[in-house]
């Protein structure tokens, strides 16, 4: 169950109007990396868990945040829009380069959809997907997700941050950021937990039968490009990360194999085949033609 | 530039037909966190980085890889489908309960749209979408970004290779579930790589001015659920893996600000505003009748 | 700020696993009007509302409640998994033609993507989308729009009531209805208010300028096809329910006005236009070549 | 059967070229609420619709309607752009900063993908959707769709109003915004027609067995958030719409039940499960390194 | 404007119910491919042509038959659908493989969102997408996009013909691909009029001025894969289609350029660069710290 | 297997940056016929294809040199980039008329997301979908759809050469028409040969049984507008392209067929049927209630 307090958990509130900028935030808000995407994320992870305890109250912890995330997001956009030309005629668009530039820059569905208002899309108005969402049930995997998705969030709260000068939305990303530095450095403690505990290991899945694996090709970095500077890094000699193998350098993959010979899948799908057939096939409609007469 | 080779990177021939088992793998060829999503994702971020030397080379030479993983699984699906009962009629599919259960679970598109072929979706038919991959310029963050795509991509192929006892197929995936293994372990060194060597470190982005983050905040576990077992994990006391802190516990936020009054924007908006307002509008609305007559 | 209590509202245990039941609760979970619609489309409109009190208040105390039916579906969703048949080839589905009928019917992403858990999409796999929700600032309009997503939810609910025998979901479903009802009942309750407060009336937008719409047509039915029924009903006589007017009947348009001329754009988009045109591009194309000889 | 005439239903060409409001007004041709989803939705209602007469000759004659606004939008748009600056060089955009800013704010897929033209999608360029539509087969409930659809497209249409000072667009708009007044009183009236012929009632669907639903809370309202105000509502006490019930008012909901354990599928899903299994977990990977050599 | 006429092209009722096949008809509906792509194509390029006369009457004349052709489409469904098994529960799925089997190939929303009706979706169940058009104000282009699009959905159709042995709906699928064979011809004699005519000419856009494109490259079949066979066809020497060059066939393409050096784009959107930055970086985060205290 | 060559095909740097060029270049990479698409469509034609030598060996050539052309888009894009304001306070956006007007023509993901680089998505942010792809099987329509996406390819592209001045876009540009030139005329003739060896044939597919399509309306051209212009075509009267037939006009359909009855499915799908079933349905609800006490 969740509850809802009509509070925030950080004040959101902008110094002054400004519609372009409630443009870009949309992002952090409904885009791919955006805290819908945590929020639900986290979510759909506790409620496919396979282990009670830690782990699960960690994920159901941190998902209620993010849904009040989302709100302060939402309510922040909500004031910037408030008193912006949004394109209504007095605001003289037409006539003032200057406005005229802000109106560029603006989402128009805050304004004809949503009535100067939040919506649950990113910086250039797509929709929010469930398809931006990570919950596999191994938890290793999704912990890396969940790291993944906070580094992304993190680098974009912290490039808006550089576009605007307000104050009140400054000291509102000055908080997410806090927040994501937190989540970041919590999924990889969290990541390296099971690790310790031997609960999941490397490389994710850790359980699956090794003799099914063609382990002699585990370990080799092959080159497909011509970069060979790819052979001085770490992923080229020594030690594995996972502890069970060496890295090995190749130049090139070694000599493929043949390509099957091309599918004839049942001639009523009517793809395209050897010549000879043709001539079948056209004796057979001229033939179709004739008892149709 | 890029280059084809008609070969193969691994034999990709199936035993015997399999149309289910078609529509599944569809899932780690156009899917999310399919051979689409990777070879294309690296490819991005080799043509977005902003270094050259190994880090570059590294993306590039992966990338390409990738891109003959799509057409290993291509070529496989085309031929499990090959000799498959697709829902031709002859193959009475209506009479016998076996086939009908066989037609049930295939992708029916592959047979009406492609002709018995492979087709860039997922195993649910869901069209690949450009939103699948992440390639933000700032490397630690898509190294992470990675790891998590190969880790994903591996949990499924393990799971796929227990829906099946075609050997043709699993020796495919055997070496897909191995060069998973070597791209996971791959990611995870260049990851280290990158803060051994000062390039990045966390949390990402490292070089956001540390004042301008509300530090207060940065290694606190605010619990916005209700189970107590959350603060027994490294992630809510000791170091935090930035080193740049201790984490700390908090049963619940401390009390929040107050939400901030609601908008009233401009009345063209139409949106619902305070009764006293809506007097003036319906006489203002009687006016207008007035007016016009 | 949302908070999250690990109970649920409502007892959501399945008497025996059912995977093609699992997906078809997809739809009331991840669908077009399923429980994240509703969710998300509440909390939207509280945070993008204009006045503060009892609508407001209204909008956040549903809008949590329905973040626990999401919840309450997706733990059901996992148990209707938990032991069925997913495709692991031991479960024998290859020879079994009931087992792979069930196969057939199940969604293969709750297998292969989520490891037999709940996912954010319909019950086709199509992925919650943002553009499901509805949220104007207009309250009349977005309480019928409320009022709507409740009926088409409850219709939907009570279809599924009739695919399981089983005990637990229906029980569960027995009070998804009934919750429901009562949002069908309270969407539909507090748009009367509205009315009755003179808050909003009907037509919504009820205070755009009357002289500014066409007033000759506000009230008339025009048919479009030839079914002359629609002549009988009561939208196309008496009172209109706004109260402002009188429904008449027209049985086609009046005389249309003609089309405008063609447009014609800039030369440079290369769209087709008069011939005449032509003949001097063709000469103009001969010329360029011999220039650049 | 559908005819098409070379005739407008309303006059509709602007006074003059405005790129930026050619982008704006594809929100009510093809966006969530645009014509393009009225006129699919109300034949979709139509071809499945289980009864004849004057309810399917009323969504008939409508649908039809709704194709030639379509229409006149799109006729609309492409004059709108016939003349304006687009981003072809010779426009001097990049030197003036007022024509930059109407490029600015322009959907640059109608010049560079339809050469000046109108296109199905919304004012941020998304594609329409068929999931905007609503076509359940219960008519109250579907016509509650259509009163929403009518709200929602008028309120967008009354923004456009304010949004440019064409009087050609304007005067389009007037005529849309009058039938959009007859089309929301219209379904309204055929709502209420279908409960007072007994068709239909609420609660929708009015026919699901009573008993099936848990009728203890269908009246409750049961506030998640701690806004205190919504107990003043009408929905709070007193009579329900559907005349079956009393409304209650509960401050927050009884105590939950306890979440269900957590499931345990099967391990070749490689779900993250207890502790205890690793150790045989590994120990068995162990002997498969040891079977292979 | 539209009419409607409550009638049929054709007649449109199946011998006997297959819930089946209706879903796989969904294709021709709703596909990338079905009717309501080229009904909406056709009328946008309607719209936003730039001529008057036959070119545009044959796009307005083709239209408005192809919204008939989705009404049969959507009406034949419905009526696959009214007696089949869609999974009620009295309709003994669960204990019957044969039934079982049915439904395992339905498209669930038929019956869950529908109630037993047509969609806007694919056989997939995507929903249908504005992207799917195309009109790009070029009739050599479009009219060859029309050719494109009656191709494919002719083969789909063939295809589908073969998977009932239903007479009602092969009458259908019989009178539709006459249909289909009458709009490919049609396409193909429309295009070469434009040519014949002088209007449009290859290649497209045929006044794109010649000096301006890089005609070294115009003709020449550049080997990007290791297929030899790729230089016996007619594309690889004699004439063009075009008439304005001739073929010539290269094995490879000549040495490409090197690439260029990588972007550094401004240090604030935290891209990864070079590592002689990342010590003034530290240096500076250190010094921002120490400010702080 | 693919390789990568650490070098471009043509020269791809332009003089100076533009960020609004670098959102608009964003349709030929991501776009509908954007490289990606015709370098995916390519390669799955490739994969699936039934037959070996020239033409599938002409698909891969053509498919890999597909994938350099997104190469050259993207590093472009990147470079467009690097040096532009795209919103960073210090760049000044706020204060100056002229740069604001740029950032409103901004693709601001590019900045947000990808730290100014190219993303796999349209001019209007829309994700690149696998749905742009088309590959039937079916030689003589794909090749018909290779040809259409090289010419809608080229219409775009042309466009975009008159919206800069730019010589470095310019010149690259110019070798991409050259690359259009070149693939259209290719697909032409391709198609041309299939014909001309008798492989395949008009109409697609030409193998179809005749007898099973409605041959009576397979060459008449049938009026559902009023503009009688289109019987002057070549399409409403003489010899067909397919050789088969004789092109007829005629001006109105034949009478259609009456629609078949409204379908009445289980009831338990609550749709809305005929009045007098209500009754027994209310009288059943009654019951229902009287049975629960």
């Amino acid at each position: 169950m969740y509850f809802h307090r009509q509070e925030l958990q950080h004040k959101a509130t902008p110094d002054k109007p400004d519609a372009v900028y409630a443009r870009k935030l949309q992002e952090v808000l409904g885009g791919q990396y955006g805290e819908i995407t945590v929020a639900l994320q986290y979510q759909f992870q506790a409620w496919n868990m396979h282990i009670p305890g830690k782990y699960r109250d960690l994920v159901f912890g941190i998902g209620a945040e993010e849904m009040g995330h989302v709100e302060m997001l939402a309510v922040m956009i909500a004031q910037l829009l408030e008193k912006s030309p949004l394109g209504i005629t007095d605001e003289a668009v037409q006539n003032d380069p200057t406005v005229a530039a802000v109106i560029g820059g603006t989402d128009v569905q805050q304004g004809i959809v949503a009535g100067a208002g939040a919506r649950p899309v990113d910086s250039n108005g797509n929709p929010w997907m469930g398809s931006y969402i990570t919950s596999s049930g191994n938890l290793l995997a999704d912990f890396q997700a969940n790291a993944n998705a906070e580094m992304q969030g993190r680098v974009q709260v912290a490039r808006l941050y550089h576009m605007t000068d307000d104050h009140g939305v400054r000291d509102l990303l000055g908080f997410l950021l806090a927040r994501d530095t937190m989540h970041q450095n919590q999924w990889l403690a969290a990541a390296a937990e099971l690790q310790a505990e031997g609960v999941e290991s490397l490389p994710v899945p850790s359980n699956f039968p090794i003799g099914k694996e063609e382990r002699d090709v585990s370990y080799q970095y092959i080159n497909f490009s011509d970069g060979a500077a790819a052979s001085e890094g770490s992923w080229a000699s020594g030690p594995t990360p996972d502890g069970l193998g060496e890295f090995s350098y190749h130049e090139a993959p070694e000599a493929g194999v043949p390509m099957p010979p091309p599918t004839h899948p049942d001639a009523r799908f009517y793809g395209t085949t050897d010549v000879p057939n043709v001539v079948e096939k056209l004796a057979g409609r001229a033939q179709d033609a004739l008892k149709k007469e």
